[in-house]
């Protein structure tokens, strides 16, 4: 599948893409130093794929952190513990992190690597589709406050992401679906004949076809490269990356974490995100439709949960990170392909938009 | 006293020095955006500087987190609650955070600046002579865990430092003596003839000189901009500005954090490590003669407590953070104004140091 480099302004590192590579000792030995590897990892993943990496690993000092697995569980006191064990297992800052798992381990292990003892290197080995298309590059980290979600961590790049396609295989399938819509979303924002790639390949995503999933992967990727190339640290283009994000985090918020997974609430939030760019006159209505399909057919939700209100999902958007001294920005579509980011737009469409895009009670 | 400035890699920041300037706007205004400010302060610094600054930020939007006063404090513990109300409070990343007090507010305030939403601006505004010397310069935040000080952090640097040397007239004289502590080190590491400055003029500092407290302020920040410049994340160089503190850990741990302060701890420390490296044949015992003195004349500890064995130093100074690989390193004197980093010493003669520099029981 040969290899992406991810530039940043101090640094860059490889993402390699393709099957069998988490029990390839040969992408993690560069990576390893004297202070040995610590995975991080779930119960869920650790049975599929902890042996692996630990016999790739090899005779280097080694240690494995299983955390239990979930959304809810991405907190300051989980990463707590985190800290705690490795100072307990002595490990110095030349430990190196192996975040093994989807976007909450990648999340949490990636802030524990960038806190302890200041910032210690670490891998990124995602093992779910929405993590190698998106959350695994890019070296954003964090975790959830009661207040909100990713509301505190760090601007952390990794320094190798091993995005292993085969590992795809034993993904259920709603959490597939939930990395097609990251995909869909590159698309959306940038890429339109990625978009249309997906219109006419996403049931082989779905099937798990491996030349599909290859490529797919590879495309988000280096989307996600470019854009965090031009701006690491989201001052401009990084931000269309939160296409549908200010709705989908006001779902996950509002229903409480881990009802809905992380893209089962963005889908939702693309498709209300297309609706306001349709009313604002900005959008053409059959690319709504045709955005409407797509999700549908991905089997992901078009519409957000009966159970948050409309009030209330204006109330959480309010203390989205994405607010700007107090006004509220949102990433709209001017067509299939090309988004902006604005606050220009009236309460009353947001709250039509809102309504409008909302299961039935 | 004219400003400074320190370059790191991607970015460079004023120290401005001098008496008065915590009330004046003209060093905020720059920095503050369209976000507002916060200040983090405690309750001893509160009532001697909170409303000069809030008069000095004049109609920005603003808000105040005051936080119980004391090493013990530095908790991840804390450093939720100053999230959370940065939540609550609806600050978004435009936000600027204002560090006014010591080395503890500076430590936790930086590093919730530097994950808050990933990352906001802050301000350092040191309110005591260890925090103006020292810890207010070069980015470095942490909190404490059980297990050890300053375990978790990040580099993270401000986007300006206000050292008002008028503010350490209300400094109790054993914090000042801290400050003093940090300043002879900069002496013993790197910079001879500030050395014999401080052998000539601390008397000066301990009676609040200000003159002589704003030679000192500037001579010890030229010297740690220049180091932070060639050593942002101290792979090198900076790790010489740790001189004493591996020992100074180990005895804060050792009491229990809050016992000792900061400087008392690193006092002794720099005698330990004197006394050690003329163990080694490195230093001559006249100037471990004029180290002793200086520390002595300077009010502060030159042994170590009697309440800490020293097989209990040698295991807490096995957890430090300069561990690296498993082998403890130790900043040691070549001379008063050479230091260097090794690992190379006998542990019979790191007992025989430690044994020797404790207070009877």
């Amino acid at each position: 599948m040969g290899d992406l480099t991810v530039r940043t302004g101090d640094a860059s590192y490889p993402i390699h893409i393709g099957p069998g590579l988490v029990s390839d000792p040969s992408v993690y030995a560069p990576h390893i130093g004297t202070g040995g590897a610590v995975v991080v990892t779930n119960e869920t993943v650790a049975p599929l794929y902890l042996k692996a990496v630990q016999t790739a690993l090899g005779d280097t000092r080694q240690h494995a952190i299983i955390l239990t697995d979930g959304e809810s569980h991405k907190t300051a006191e989980v990463l707590a513990t985190i800290w705690d064990e490795l100072i307990a297992e002595r490990f110095s800052r030349d430990v190196t992190i192996i975040a093994l798992g989807g976007g909450v381990i990648g999340d949490m292990a990636g802030f524990a690597a960038a806190t302890y003892q200041r910032g210690v290197p670490y891998i990124q080995v995602p093992t779910t589709l929405l993590a190698q298309v998106d959350s695994s590059v890019g070296g954003k980290t964090a975790v959830n406050r009661p207040g909100g979600k990713n509301m505190v961590g760090a601007f952390y790049q990794p320094v190798c992401v091993i995005a292993d396609t085969a590992t795809l295989a034993t993904l259920p399938a709603r959490e597939l679906r939930c990395g097609v819509a990251e995909t869909i979303k590159y698309g959306l924002i940038r890429d339109p004949e990625f978009f249309e790639w997906m219109e006419a390949n996403v049931r082989g995503l779905l099937d798990c076809d491996d030349a599909a999933l290859a490529y797919a992967v590879r495309r988000a990727c280096e989307n996600k490269a470019e854009v965090v190339a031009a701006d690491e640290r989201e001052h401009g283009e990084r931000a269309l990356l939160n296409f549908g994000h200010t709705f989908g985090h006001a779902i996950e918020t509002g229903l409480g974490h881990g009802q809905w997974l992380h893209g089962e609430a963005v889908a939702a939030g693309m498709c209300m995100a297309a609706d306001l760019s349709a009313r604002l006159g900005r959008l053409r209505q059959d690319e709504v439709a045709r955005i409407n399909d797509m999700i549908e057919t991905s089997g992901l939700p078009r519409l957000g949960p009966a159970a948050v209100s409309s009030e209330r999902m204006r109330e959480l958007m309010a203390i989205d990170k994405k607010v700007l001294a107090g006004k509220v920005r949102l990433i709209l579509l001017d067509a299939i392909g090309r988004a902006t980011i604005t606050s220009d737009f009236g309460a009353d469409l947001l709250a039509a938009t809102l309504e409008s895009c909302r299961e039935a009670a």
